[in-house]
């Protein structure tokens, strides 16, 4: 279930992520403004800017796959400052999360998950999904969706959750 | 672990926003403001005010673990008005969760779970807990510490995530 979990559903949550951004350049067009003040746009002055908003959901749905798996993640310098980069970025992670097979998460849940900041310390696979990727993933794609909600570009929860397999 | 992704997980976040509002009273109240203007407040006009928020991700919670065990859920009217009243909500719904075992969610992947305005149509359990439950409950959860990091309220990514079981 880990796999459906974190690297269908991330995948299918960067793609709604960047129909989010889609929108946001179309509305930019439209109201004839550069795209980029919504890139630099945050809900509180020390809050990350809408560019860090979707490093961030990137890097969280890259390693929450790569540290249960136990593999080494690509690195992504976060070098991004237009919208083509950030196009860009979330299909680089996309194209990343499509490389792990169901397989490849046997044994997560009980896997030692750490990162450089707990100095040491690790929660399980089965932990660390849970109580820290999947919040992590969620916040970051939420948070930039609220940042271009706050800026009147037109989104709604239908754009948040992408299409429902419903039968 | 369906049971530890929604009555477990659901149960901590719910705790992180009620921590979330009371940083809102203690902010309104070090400020000389009501905090109602707080619980009023919404980050687009035409997007539901943190009140709604808070109710919306009471009922996320709530439907994720009765729907996924073909249980009928309590109803709650959203009449809230206060903090205090929304504080009691949250909590009614995590006596609500610990009423659940996990024994609750034996065949609960395979479920057809449903909604009124789904007019029918099913997900399985597995997809509703994985593209409707949780994206709905973070959305309103990560929804209501945006409406109050985006009025200065001293939130940080540690309020949301809540403690981690790190060994």
């Amino acid at each position: 279930m880990l796999y459906d979990i974190t690297v269908t559903q991330y995948s299918k949550m960067l793609g709604n992520l960047s129909q989010f951004l889609s929108k946001a350049a179309e509305y930019a067009e439209s109201k004839k403004f550069n795209v980029e003040v919504l890139l630099n746009s945050r809900l509180a002055p020390d809050q990350f800017n809408l560019i860090r908003q979707v490093q961030i959901a990137c890097d969280s749905a890259k390693f929450g796959a790569s540290r249960l798996c136990g593999k080494e993640a690509p690195s992504h310098p976060d070098t991004e400052t237009t919208l083509a980069e950030l196009q860009a970025r979330i299909k680089t992670v996309q194209d990343y999360l499509a490389t792990f097979k169901p397989e490849d998460f046997e044994g997560a849940e009980e896997r030692h998950v750490s990162q450089p900041r707990w100095e040491g310390k690790y929660l399980t696979g089965l932990e660390f999904a849970i109580q820290h990727s999947l919040p992590n993933v969620y916040f970051h794609i939420t948070t930039a969706y609220s940042i271009l909600r706050n800026n009147g570009v037109d989104l709604g929860k239908k754009d948040f959750l992408g299409n429902m397999p419903l039968k």
